[in-house]
């Protein structure tokens, strides 16, 4: 059976909108690299390299536009 | 006969599309490399380099708006 | 209780939607990488760095397209 | 005479608009370096390297956006 | 007093609109670093780096799109 | 006198609108380092660089979003 991590794009406010944004980038990197104990070493890695926080904030940024229009950008 | 792998952009929910945004960039990379054994062997490095983790993700967020456009964002 | 940073996506005016989209920009930096004291360090390393700013700038585009949806253009 | 390899932007499926973005993404790089004989050795260094294997994929996914807006999303 | 550089997103016309996005893909880098003077040493730095070069292209292509929305496409 | 080199975003067909936005991706590269002597040096750099090559294409697959809303999608 698959984990259900993502019933809905509805989000209740932005500030919940960008969460889920931020949900959605870690399941697009856990997609790619399942291994939990590896991610956790990587995310040593980039957490402290600017140019990689900068590319996962991109992530965030354009997940952050799905969600927005998935909720009508809260209007 | 062409191998039919995306007879239409439809998903039950947001998290189908998701899995869906995850084919789209595989069969993009594929199209460019079709060749299943070095992309294999690709794999395990950009499955350890956060940087490219990171950039993947960002090509799964990018066809994830197209996905979600396409169902209307499940709305 | 968490703190409210972002209860809405509406700004009067196009500079203040800036603005918004660069603080957005910030939280995304500051979901991945939470220590003020890392990020303070971190922050030489790119306001110096072209390569860095260029891409700061690409997520702040990227955020200001959200928030001119979220404010119908300010049309 | 121009050759006209951009009739239109439509295509008959999701699958047909895909190879219509991914043809877009190789006349791009043709319009930069329009040399045949250049750009199929330059080939052989992306199509082994996953950094720019995932790069191209960015681009197929940007163009795969315009082909599926073009189609109204295959609805 | 905060400057207002950013009154309206309106522009007379495309070339217009497109001056409007390099405006603000400068003020993107200026809110990240302020120094003038430390810019204007960045400058010579990217402007004779291609791959920076095309990093700034693709930083005014986004804004572009926010500019050219807002204007509805000049139609 | 302003050079006007963008009088308008409207192309006939795709093709014409692929056109423009290498133009788009052109002038952007120019506003940047408006020097014809430079830019002509530079060119033999990234078009013989394939990281480079790709990350051009996405200026122009980012641009042609624009040109094809402008035009409706030819539709």
């Amino acid at each position: 059976m698959t984990d259900i991590w993502l019933p809905s794009l509805l989000a209740e406010n932005p500030q919940a909108g960008f969460e889920l944004a931020i949900k959605l980038s870690r399941h697009s990197v856990k997609a790619i690299q399942p291994s939990d104990e590896i991610r956790m070493k990587l995310r040593g890695a980039y957490a402290n390299d600017t140019a990689q926080l900068i590319a996962s904030s991109q992530v965030i940024a354009t997940f952050f536009q799905s969600v927005g229009a998935a909720n009508d950008w809260w209007r």
